[in-house]
């Protein structure tokens, strides 16, 4: 069986500007190998409308799911959600199932909803809201694309919401053999091995560290029993 | 005058899978920053042949440079040089240019340069090597697109070789203040005030940190007093 299939977009001008450090995608790519979905693809995009658009669109139509990172807050350059909306042809406004959630959130701690924190309650007509347990600020889904805040403890608060509803394939197992070789020396038989694997999928990540070179060989695939009879082979070919 | 673009395209599995953090978009970010060039998209796909080649032709088409990161080493998952070849329709071959380049590092340390070693000689036939002082193995422009090595000491050695052949634009001043206040509070003064500075670009990051929250408010832009007359303005809304 095929594993369903996700891609990510992180909008943000301060990850392409260096600024800062993406830590999303890696946190992402964690959760939804364990899940047992692949993550097929990754774009970085501005903080631009019609950018924002045509990836989204891109990415709906190649993918089972799609995850968004940044750009739902409450200043002037957090256009997500109307950019989604304008993706999938749906009309947005303050909607009052996340201005209630916004409400109930400031009136505990005695701050004003005001315009600008309102903007948070914008969400395209047809979106399921996603939980915010962080901050209260919802994410939402609208067709197969769930979009969440930027912000990395709000990020990992709403996969957690969103995972258990998703449908995942088989888990992706991994086993990792660490070789003290240079890769020149390991690729010949690692190749040979991999050819004899077909349906399993190994790759060669190399290393220099305290001026001692090697690779970890990853092997990957479904089938617990055939992983574990490749990574005898590997073993032997390399002890 | 508009800055050169650029857009950088990851190529690993490892990395959709979890099991590597990238560490070379966040550098190569900072660096084209540094050098006035704008890093425009950042695109991470898997090994695969197909995905690779539509990848970095949309790119190549879309900006003036393109940087790539991973898969140009000597064992079988390592499938970008051919796919950069099947890019730009030519041929590949191993060349006597990176065959010397790899025998002179070789002979060195008395190591063999067998068949797998001899993959990483094989170069788009009318590329440009790009010199690697780490560990020899070149990597190499084709048309606009600079092909590089994964493993980040290589990636930043690579990148200092190509950098200074690039022509920047004017460099991209940034400037940040940071607003102990919740960005609700903050939107409203902070979108008076990048409104009344269109030519500059204002983003707003917020955090939480020990309890406190707050947002660092981004200004960016190419006008040094401007920038300074707005990160006044700033500062006296906020003070």
């Amino acid at each position: 069986m095929k594993n369903p299939t996700a891609a990510m977009l992180v909008i943000g001008d301060e990850i392409l500007s260096g600024r800062t450090r993406d830590a999303n995608m890696h946190y992402l790519a964690g959760q939804l190998t364990d899940a047992g979905i692949a993550l097929a693809e990754v774009r970085v995009v501005p903080d631009e409308r019609d950018v924002i658009i045509a990836a989204v669109q891109a990415l709906a139509a190649n993918y089972d799911t799609v995850f968004t990172s940044g750009g739902i807050g409450p200043t002037h350059d957090d256009i997500t959600a109307d950019c989604m909306a304008a993706a999938f042809g749906q009309t947005i406004d303050v909607r009052d199932d996340a201005r209630d959630i916004l409400q109930a959130h400031y009136d505990k701690s005695g701050t004003e909803l005001n315009e600008a924190r309102l903007r948070m309650a914008r969400i395209p007509a047809d979106a399921t809201l996603i939980d915010n347990p962080v901050s209260s600020a919802p994410g939402f889904t609208i067709e197969n694309v769930h979009v969440m805040a930027g912000v990395p403890s709000v990020f990992i608060a709403m996969v957690a919401s969103v995972l258990p509803t998703l449908t995942g394939g088989a888990p992706l197992l991994s086993e990792t053999l660490t070789v003290h070789r240079g890769e020149g020396d390991i690729a010949g038989p690692f190749g040979a091995i991999a050819e004899a694997y077909p349906s399993l999928s190994m790759g060669s990540y190399p290393f220099q560290k305290d001026g001692r070179y090697g690779a970890h060989l990853v092997v990957r695939g479904q089938d617990r029993a055939m992983l574990d009879e490749a990574m005898g082979k590997l073993s032997e070919a390399f002890s």
